[in-house]
C-alpha cells in the first residue's frame, strides 16, 4: 500500500501541518481505494460515484436470502472493533449492521469505565491493542483530529489496520457526508442527479460537523448551489465560505429560512448541537426566534414536488412529526442509507467491491 | 398481513381504548400466526399448543451439531435488536440465545446514556430508527403499554417489523407466561397435560406481572384450579379475579400458603417485587410473617410426588437452596425452557415453523 | 468426565482446604485435558507443550480465509458467556476474539447494574443461570477463589459447563500465565526453548497475579533461573519463594533492576497495581525511586541481542515508548498471543484439538 510507505517518512507534526487536501492521498491505497477513512476531503467524485453504485448493488443483493448469504460470506474471516466513546445510536447501529451484512463479527467498546483506560493506559496503546485483535477499527471520539492521528500511528506499526472515523469532535464525520451524498443521489436518480441542484442547509450550521463535511463533498458536483439559513450566532464557519469562494461555488447566507424553501431541491435540517455549549443553557437562551428555523407541515406546500427533506437525526422540534408521512420526507430512508453506504465503504477498503459487482451483474441485473 | 391494514384504520386512542381481547387479533398475521407479541391475551389454545410442540422440536434438533447448523441457517439473513432499558439477566440472555440458535445476529441497546436519547430524541423516533436497521425488535421497558403503542406505530410506517414485548411495566410479560405454560406442559407430559391440574401461586401476586399473565393463559385449559396464596397487602388484583369469575374458572384466595401445598400440582413461587415500592423500604416493613410465604425443605414432604415447584427467577429467600436437588424443583429447567419457547415464537413470527417441523419429522423422529 | 464424579464426593470446605496441587486434578477430564481452567497449577509440562503447539497451528491455519472457515465451523453450535465484573480490555477482547475464531457466538455481561444481581440474586444463582443458556463460562471477578468455587458448584449440577478463570482477585490469572509461556516459547524457538533461560521480573511483584502464576509455571521447565527485581515494599511473596525453594529452583531477589538486565534472556516488566491500594495514593507515595524500575531506551543496549522485553499490558511509564520499535520488544506480539493460546485452550477443553491438528497436517505443513 502506497500510503503506508509514504506516511512513515513524515512525523506527526510534519504530517498534521499539511493542508487537508494534501493529507488526503495518504489515506488511500495504491489502487486509489480508501485504506483509512478519516476526512471527507479524501473522496473525489470518482470514488463517490463508485461507493454510491456499490451501495445500491449491496442493497439490492441483500433483498434475497441467497444474496445475504453471499454478502455475509465476504468478510467472515475478519473481525471489527467499534470503539465509540461518544453517545451514538444510528451511526453505531448502522456500522454494526453494515459489518454484520458483510459477515464481520463486530465487537464493541463503548464504556471506558470497564476498560484498561481506567488503569492509566494511553489512548495510543488502547488503539494499538485493538489492532492486535481486530482487522478494522471504527471509532467515534469527542477529540478533534484523534482518528487521523491514530491512522497515522497505526500505519507505522508492524500490524496496520484500516481506521474509519465515525465522528471526531466538532470537526469530521466523513461517513455521514457519504450517506448524505448517497441519499441525494437516490433522491435525484430520475431528475438528473446531484449536478445543478440547490441545497438549503438550516439550523446549527456552526457546530454541526455534518453540514461542514457535506458542503465540502458537494463541491465535487457541477453547479450545486448551497444556501445556509441560520441565525447569525449559528451561521456556517467562515472557513467553509472561503473554501466555496476559492472553488467558485455559488452560495448564499441568510436568516430567512422559510423564504428559501421554495428555491431548494433539498432542504437539509439540523439539530441545535447543545452538547457543544461552552456554558449550561447557552443554546436555549440564544436570542433568535427558534421556530423560524423549524420545518412544519405548513412549509410542505412551499417545497418543490420533486424536492426532499433531509435530517441526519436525531431530531427535536426542527421537523414536526406531521411531515413524516409526506413522500418527500426522506430522513428515515436517509438513515437506512447509512447502513448501505458504510457497507460499500468497508467492502471497498477490503477490495471486495469487484466481487460484489460481479455477483450483481450475474444475479441481480 | 391482515393486521397491518386493520391497524391503519384506527388512531392510537381508538385502538388503545378497546378491551384487551378485542385488541389481540390486530397483532396476528392473516395466517393466524403472531406478527407482534405484545399481550398474553393474543395467544389462544391452538397457538399455545403449536408453540409448545415447536419448542420441543427445536430443543431436540439442537442436540446435534448438524441440527444446530440447520437451525442457525434459518434466519442468518436477519438482524434483531434487543432494546432493554430495564435490568434483566435471564429474559435478555434467553432471547439473545434464542436469536443465536436461529442464526440471527443480535444487537443490543441497554444503556441509554450511550444512545441518542441523550440528545433529546423521542422514544418513538428511537424505535423507528431500530426498524431502519433491524428486522425484529425485542423490547423491555418500565413503561406500561409502551411496547403495544410501538407495535401500533411501527405497523403504520413504510417499514413495519415485528415487536416482541419482553416486559413492559407492571403489566405484561407475555413470553414469561409462554415459558411457564411450556414448563407446565413438559412437567405434566406423562400425567395428562395441564388440563385438570391445580396451580398454587404464592408471593407478591399484586405486582408480579408474571402471575397475572399466566393466570390468564391458564384459562385456555380445561378445569385448571388456581389458588392465590399471599398476605392481603400483596394479594392478586381484583381485575384478575373478575376475569376468572366471568370465565367460570375455579379459584381460591388464601393467606395459608403452607396448608395448600398438598393440594397443588404446581407451586408457583414469586419474589417480592420491591422495585415497584412507592416509598423506600415499603416491602420490607409490610406487617406479615415473611417466612409464611417461603418454600423450604420441610415443605417438600407435603408436595405431591408428581408435583413441581416453579419460580420465574431471580429468587431471594422464597425457595431455600436445599430444595434445589429435588427432582420436583424445575425452576432451572423452566429458565432454560424460556430459550426454547422464545426460539419457537420467533420462528413462528417469521413463518419458519413448518420448515422446522419438516426437518424434525425427517431427522429426529 | 472423571473430575465430575470425584468433585461430588467433596464438600466445598473439604475441597478448598486441599493444597493447590491436590486440587488441580479435579479440573481435568479423564483424558487429561482441562475441563475447567481455574488455577495455573493444573497445567503440567505436557499440557503446556500441547497448548503451545496447538496455538501455533491455529495461528497458521487462521492466515487463510479457507482456514478461518474451517476454524469457525468447529464450535458454531455452541455459545459462550463472558462474565467480566472487573475492568478489562485485552483479556476480554482476546477471549472474545478467540471465541469468534472458533465459531462460538459470544455473549457478555459486564455491567451488573443491568442484570438481576440488582434484584438480590446470589452470585451462585447468576452463574447457574448462565449455565442454562451457555456452553462455556469465562469469568473475571475481583473475588479471590470465586471462579474455583463456581467450578466446584457447577460440576455438581445436572448441567455442568466448563468455567475458565479470566482473573480472580489478587490470586490467579491462569490464561495470562499461558500466554506468557507461549510468548517465551515463540521467542526462544530458535535458541533452545525455555529450558535454561533466565527470566528477570520487575515492578509490583507483590500484587501482580501475573508474575505469581508465571513463576509457578516456569518451574515445569528445566534450569530456568528467576530474578525478582522490586523495591522491598513490592517484592514477591514469601509463599512463591518457599515454593521455588521446595522445588530446588534457582532464584534471586534484588533491588537492582538495571544491573540485572544484562543477565536476562527475558525481562518481564509489570505495572504498579494501585487498584489494590488499601488507602488512596498508597502506591504513589511509596518511598523508593520509581524510575529505578522503569525500562528505557538506555537499557536496550544492556539487553542481550537475543533477549526479549515482555509486559502483560496495560503499561504506564515502566516501559518508555522509544523501546516500541526495537525487535526485542515483544509485548504487542505477546498481547496477540493471548488470543491464540486462549483459542487453543478452548478447543482443547471441547476436545477439538485433534481435528485441528489433522487439518494442519493435511493443509499447512
Amino acid at each position: 500500500m502506497a500510503q503506508r510507505r509514504m506516511m512513515e517518512e513524515l512525523s506527526w507534526d510534519a504530517f498534521s501541518s499539511l493542508p487537508l487536501e494534501a493529507r488526503a492521498p495518504y489515506f488511500l491505497q495504491s489502487s486509489g481505494r480508501p485504506y483509512h477513512c478519516v476526512i471527507a476531503q479524501q473522496f473525489d467524485r470518482e470514488c463517490l460515484d463508485h461507493l454510491c453504485d456499490l451501495a445500491t448493488r449491496i442493497r439490492r443483493i441483500a433483498k434475497s436470502k441467497v444474496g445475504m448469504d453471499f454478502l455475509s460470506s465476504l468478510m467472515r474471516n475478519k473481525r471489527a472493533m467499534l470503539y465509540f466513546t461518544q453517545p451514538s445510536t444510528r451511526t453505531f447501529l448502522s456500522f454494526f449492521s453494515a459489518c454484520q451484512i458483510l459477515g464481520f463479527s463486530p465487537a464493541e467498546v463503548r464504556d471506558t469505565s470497564i476498560s484498561s483506560e481506567m488503569k492509566g493506559e494511553t489512548k495510543e496503546d488502547t488503539i494499538r491493542t485493538f489492532s492486535s485483535f481486530f482487522d478494522l477499527i471504527i471509532m467515534r471520539t469527542p477529540m478533534q483530529g484523534f482518528a487521523e492521528q491514530m491512522a497515522w500511528m497505526i500505519s507505522r506499526t508492524e500490524r496496520p489496520v484500516p481506521i474509519i472515523n465515525a465522528g471526531s469532535g466538532k470537526d469530521q464525520h466523513p461517513t455521514q457526508a457519504l450517506l448524505d451524498i448517497y441519499t441525494l443521489e437516490r433522491s435525484f436518480e430520475h431528475t438528473g442527479g446531484i449536478d445543478g441542484k440547490t441545497v438549503l442547509f438550516c439550523g446549527d450550521l456552526l457546530r454541526g460537523r455534518t453540514v461542514r463535511s457535506l458542503s465540502g463533498l458537494l463541491t465535487q458536483y457541477n453547479n450545486v448551489k448551497q444556501i445556509f439559513a441560520a441565525p447569525d450566532c449559528l451561521q456556517i464557519g467562515q472557513d467553509i465560505l472561503d473554501m466555496l469562494k476559492a472553488k467558485g461555488i455559488e452560495y448564499e447566507i441568510t436568516n430567512d429560512f422559510k423564504g428559501h424553501v421554495k428555491d431548494a431541491d433539498a432542504v437539509y435540517m439540523t439539530r441545535i448541537q447543545d452538547e457543544w455549549d461552552t456554558k449550561p443553557g447557552e443554546s436555549a437562551t440564544m436570542s433568535y426566534k427558534h421556530e423560524d428555523y423549524w420545518f412544519t407541515g405548513d412549509d410542505l406546500k412551499n417545497l418543490s414536488p420533486k424536492g426532499v427533506i433531509m435530517h441526519p437525526l436525531p431530531r427535536r422540534q426542527e421537523i414536526s412529526t406531521d411531515c413524516d408521512d409526506d413522500p418527500r420526507a426522506v430522513y428515515w430512508r436517509q438513515e437506512r442509507n447509512g447502513m448501505w453506504i458504510r457497507a460499500a465503504l468497508i467492502a471497498t477498503i477490503f477490495c471486495r467491491d469487484q466481487e460484489i459487482t460481479q455477483y450483481y451483474m450475474l444475479n441481480n441485473r
